[in-house]
């Protein structure tokens, strides 16, 4: 398979997932004895218009364990005083001749599409904006869930959190119904349940689903329960009870013996550290698993040049 | 060329020009290839008391492209709460205990002369305030007149912008005047014409050139047009069309088929955005150039130790 | 010695330290020679909660020069937006699960301890906090006492400043009474004296120590002035004259031929920069010492695991 920009999750086949998949699992071997050099004389630039330490630190270890070089951004701050629409494609422009990829982190919903059109090298999409894209976060997810369970058909997947705007979510939601025979449960508070566009995308791809306010007896149900952040600030009611989508020690007793547990990290109240422990408690493996998929994601990237050179 | 400092733009021959662009051509054929690992023990600091994203990279870069190690300060916050009129020299006597070189950008004038005058390892400027000096971008600047135009002798050269405080303009006239037959036009508003110490000296070199306050026709008679912005905040007077200093499409017409256009960037609306696609604009061709020139002037501050040494 | 987390300096027995500073004076040679690559598959990362340029660079010197690649924040202020006290110890499972070591500097005193309990891989305090822990900054002030005077033992030592919340001035004094027949002067504003907490442990290890408010001529006859800084608006009493505990030129003349003067660093006005050039001025070759020491604590961590692994 072929790869240069990375820009949205949509972009990958269930093939191209496999192969993905397939060269995550080798990268997890490469790092074990101590990282590669086969990339040795590529830079990769992390463009960060806002902070994110551990998704930077994520995507830069992942390309000094593949022998390559990094020029970082902490916080592009002096982007931000932009003097003009054009700036960020005048950055990238520039950015893109002096490395071999340009990893975006942007503040604007299509950030990363408005530089892979300009961009004189691959651009990694590693998040714009909140109610955008942040693709190789869903990978992540997607790989984990594979990683754990060995397959993704035939899975009963549980989403809580807020998931009309959680990108994570939506993400998860959309690839997951690529594969055979899933079934997916959206629990939120009413005004946070999952939007129409995400139920419609399901309904045409004949994905069943339901929708819950409650959690009811559904965690005894799921192989995965893929859990985020609820903010009380959002809730316009007082009366709902918010521990109730929470995950403590009490819940582990519902669930299923080989169900897990997964989080985009960080987390706040919404699993308890007493969870930490058991071993269905996969939110630290999946973070690990970040690693390994944008290790994959380079390298994919770079063997393609290499493709097109021959 | 023994090279140590590199303070400002002024302290370099046309002999010594000669052999750091020689160099640098041969630096764009090394990057081409992969670069270099001739300086793998060499380690550069970027200590940056502002941010320049641009500048950093461009310099970080060319380490890399070298074979070099870079620690690097995205914005060196901490030091601007100097409690000390010392403490830029204490912190460049601690920092250069543990590099090779330094990169310095400095908020005051005079800084990396400062900086220099107590460095154990050379000290490269990288710009010293708005006011100061900033000699890799007027040497890249220089650069790309001489690889796109194969000479500096004869050549026309239109500036224009805010001329009287903008540095990269001032020090382009500065670096030119040491060639044969240069004509320089300098155009901007009348409050913001090139200030008389520039013209003076141009006088003592015996270099003709016109102050101009409108285009007329000066555009269809010049080989370089070098860009620069415009601050209206900085005009007294509301009478002036600004428009006039800009380039749009229309002005492609009037100039010389061989001419470039040249910007430091980052641009606002001074140049319009459809003529990027003109092959004589050249701006993004002089970014890239930053690199190289970068590389070729590290190597022969290495090179000098050597020579030094033996 | 085998060695893992590095969180205060009381950690290190004299034989471990004897170790340290042996490493250390290798490491010394090998900078000379261009650094080592026997660390190249290394990865460290400095999380930096606060900025610390120097300390920064110079563990990041410290791993480049062993060859090994770095993980850097600059000032990780997303971490300080913590929604929840189980923040920081999410965050170092996390990044500890994507490099070998993690050099932390956190805003909370026992913060590095609270990492440690946690990460995956060895933790480096690089200071938590103004009354908590910066034991590479003991251990290379330790080391360049050794490294001047070729001994501890026998040692007449003078600390100046604010030495009630000091942390360098408190940790030295504590890792001085391991040594042999070592006196220690301590002279400060009375209100800001040594705390009752070191003088009870001096006592047990029955370390002889004089408390000073004026230095008398007490400078005439120590071999080591450790200068710390005293900032005035701590002072409630505004009859005391700071000047007494600055050292400048007429100081020179009292003290001992072959007596050196410390200063942690960044010094304000308690140093006279007349003072830099005598030779007995120590401060920079101690700033320089860190890079050493630095290299020896972090090749010890790795050496260590080896030894585990056989």
């Amino acid at each position: 398979m072929k790869l240069h920009h990375v820009i949205e999750s949509q972009q990958f086949s269930v093939p191209a997932l496999m192969e993905l998949f397939s060269r995550t699992m080798q990268m997890e071997k490469i790092v074990r004895r101590g990282g590669t050099k086969d990339y040795e004389n590529k830079l990769m630039a992390t463009l960060f218009y806002e902070p994110s330490t551990r998704t930077r630190f994520s995507f830069e270890a992942a390309m000094v364990r593949l022998g390559g070089k990094v020029l970082s951004t902490e916080s592009a701050m002096e982007f931000s005083s932009a003097v003009s629409g054009e700036f960020l494609e005048d950055t990238i422009r520039i950015v893109g001749n002096y490395c071999d990829v340009v990893v975006l982190r942007h503040t604007e919903e299509g950030g990363a599409a408005r530089a892979a059109a300009v961009s004189p090298v691959p651009v990694i999409n590693a998040g714009d904006s909140a109610g955008g894209q942040h693709p190789t976060q869903a990978l992540l997810d997607l790989y984990t869930i594979y990683h754990e369970c060995k397959t993704m058909d035939g899975l009963s997947v549980l989403l809580i959190g807020a998931l009309d705007t959680g990108r994570t979510a939506r993400s998860l939601a959309y690839l997951l119904s690529k594969f055979e025979r899933v079934k997916l449960y959206f629990l939120a508070p009413r005004e946070m349940q999952i939007k129409p566009d995400i139920l419609k995308h399901l309904d045409e791809h004949n994905v069943t689903y339901e929708l819950l306010s409650r959690p009811g007896n559904v965690l005894s149900q799921v192989d995965v329960i893929y859990q985020t952040r609820i903010n009380r600030e959002r809730l316009e009611r007082t009366d709902v009870d918010l521990r109730q989508y929470n995950i403590d020690e009490t819940v582990l007793h519902s669930i299923k013996r080989d169900a897990i547990i997964l989080h985009p990290l960080p987390r706040s109240v919404e699993i308890d550290p007493a969870v930490d422990r058991d071993p269905r408690a996969a939110y630290f493996r999946q973070a690990q698993n970040g690693l390994y998929v944008r290790m994959a994601l380079l390298s994919m990237i770079f063997d393609s040049e290499e493709l097109s050179l021959t």
